[in-house]
């Protein structure tokens, strides 16, 4: 008897056919005694449906009303998901972000929830009715609707079970878990039954789509349990916890990549204070995220200045960075958008110092040259050449045994 | 400088390009230093796709649920306006039935408005914004959300006016306004400049689809001016009043007509009370709407008793009341499901004894034969055969001098 929230994303409620097999699967939990609360995102292409809408009606549509249009989305799938429930003569009851109170600041499609009223929720959880909450949205203290922005009903699920102490919060996506790489690259793969709130935030951050790095920070702070699993299989995907509660762990949990990227590099510049920011700055105003940064001094007193942006800033980033080449004294002004990034994750690796060394041998080994290397506590990336991605992958998964059954050799 | 509540249907928004034509006409009244409230439906077609999307999840879907699925269509609709207004630097403000907040009773799918607060709309007013309410939408006592059935949006536009005491309640419609008879069958109607609200009420219950007749018969009660008028042309429309406000009376204002009719006639039923109530008695609890009802006694101490139904009530009356025969002692159940009404209304006729000789007149003149009679104080119909309905309905607006021009003559 454990009390779960259970979101469900666009695709697991993406159709009529897919709303009846969440309904099954939410009955089940209440079959097997335990209590649950349902979080849904809109039916998978309505967001994008209800965006396009608005920006056919005004240019620049007012950040306000685009939020009171965005939330009709999870109205939908609430209402659709409490009839499915009902009819299976399981109690349930819809709740809009602004019933419930999800109440957030006022920063338009882009808002914090501050705070949430569970005593609805409460009453419910002791009448035996399964809550279905809209994800993604809440209300600010006029009463205006807000919305979460990306990742927003993992962020509402995971803040739901803060609120209300739950067991677990189970993210139903439309994979198993997180692997210890992309299954699509490494064959052998393996998914990981746990990992640390740290390690997902990375993976999170680094292309693995299955759960939004703001949730797994909000979980992380409050500690409660995430568990990532299929909505289509039945397999008990990956827990997400604190480094407390886990056995001894590998030294590396899983491979990460990153497609979309490209480099600017300023080859040449006077190595004197306020260089990074003047070059930066322009970027940063511009909207362009920056990701990977890197700086070498040359011994001739000038240094060479990198840095990563998704492939689609690139060309813009170029555009902005040329006329700044000679207020710089830079030499040249180069770039790659034809670069991917891999990465290694593991909090293993706090106390492992030779990590770094095998992944980059595993990359020698395979003729890659690695042309950026940056790193964190749990973390060792490195730009490649995007058309050796795949070997990459495959060779440090190799390295670090995370296929199948060698992860408890570690 | 006067305050209007503007109603907008769902085909005035059924498209982005609509949905500009609407803000541009708003913003024309407030250019013109009118105040306006804006009342909108749905998009066209979309309660009609959430309501099937229902029916697809649930047999029965839950009433509440319903109502929160349905709602959502005007919450698209309130955001995209005020999203066109704002861009056109006219300042708006969209509001769903629970933020303004739209107190009504808890009877989901049709419940009713008891209550509305008005302050932010005063607010606003004030400020030089222009609310947009979401029609159609309120919200129960306990925080659930609630839709008013049929004609709800014209319904919500009228509560609005009466609460804001505005000067008058403009139904944007896709007619011209309210006509002596369907321009579609008399070539020369008239376009009625005003009308009063029991008028417009007799009108609406036979079938003229421009206003419903609950919206009609609030308005009256609080004697809010209600005009209709197009969303797509530039005419004053029709204004609905009280009778004082109006010049001398016409006699006749209108010729209606109902096409989908359908009568059952129980023959040679022996005359002794509580007959009536045993045929009407299954019929009521099938939910089949009964409209007109006559019964005649005969010479032999038996009676025949006739009624209307709906013509797609008809099978299902018929096979209601064929085991009824025996245990009345009828001597036969007949039908016609080929049946039409038609309708002469206009508050003149009060003091106008003439007026049903001069209809029936002009039906015998064209010999259409007259089946069943009912009159009201200012409204007299008649059940003929459907393929003399536009015969009859002309013959009456040619009798009444109806036609543009004439109105004045009466």
């Amino acid at each position: 008897m454990a009390l779960y929230v259970q979101k469900f994303g666009g695709t697991s409620v993406g159709s009529v056919e897919r709303i009846h097999a969440v309904a099954d699967r939410v009955a089940r939990s209440r079959a097997q005694g335990h209590d649950v609360v349902v979080v849904v995102s809109a039916m998978s292409g309505e967001t994008n449906r209800l965006t396009s809408l608005g920006h056919e009606v005004a240019e620049e549509p007012s950040a306000r009303e685009m939020d009171v249009l965005l939330a009709s989305g999870e109205q939908v799938s609430v209402a659709l998901l409490s009839m499915a429930l009902t009819e299976r003569d399981c109690p349930a009851r819809s709740y809009l972000g602004a019933q419930i109170a999800i109440h957030t600041d006022s920063n338009h499609t882009r808002a914090r929830i501050e705070d949430i009223d569970v005593t609805s929720l409460r009453a419910d959880i002791d009448a035996g009715v399964v809550s279905v909450i809209a994800g993604f949205q809440g209300i600010d203290a006029e009463g205006n609707l807000t919305t979460l922005g990306r990742g927003g009903s993992d962020t509402t699920a995971v803040a739901v079970s803060v609120a209300l102490g739950a067991d677990e919060c189970q993210i139903y996506t439309d994979v198993d878990g997180v692997f210890t790489a992309d299954p699509r690259i490494v064959e052998n793969a393996a998914l990981l039954e746990r990992l640390t709130f740290e390690e997902m935030l990375e993976l999170a951050s680094l292309g693995s789509k299955v759960l939004h790095p703001r949730a797994v920070e909000f979980a992380g702070k409050y500690g409660v349990p995430v568990r990532v699993l299929s909505s289509f299989g039945e397999g008990p995907g990956t827990l997400i916890t604190t480094e407390e509660g886990t056995m001894e762990k590998p030294v590396v949990s899983g491979v990460a990549y990153s497609r979309d990227e490209a480099k600017v590099t300023m080859l040449g510049v006077p190595d004197i204070p306020g260089v990074a920011s003047k070059i930066l700055g322009p970027v940063g105003k511009a909207n362009i995220e920056v990701d990977m940064i890197v700086q070498n001094v040359g011994a001739d007193g000038s240094t060479d200045f990198t840095f990563t942006v998704k492939r689609e800033d690139y060309a813009k980033a170029i555009r902005l960075l040329e006329p700044l080449k000679e207020s710089l004294g830079a030499r040249e002004l180069i770039g790659d958008d034809r670069i991917a990034k891999v990465s290694v994750v593991g909090v293993g690796m706090r106390s492992h110092a030779g990590v770094a060394t095998e992944m980059f041998d595993a990359l020698a080994d395979e003729s890659i040259n690695i042309q950026m290397i940056s790193t964190s506590e749990i973390k060792i990336s490195v730009v490649i050449a995007e058309r050796y991605l795949e070997l990459a992958v495959r060779a440090i998964h190799t390295t670090f045994k995370l296929s199948d059954g060698q992860l408890m050799e570690e």
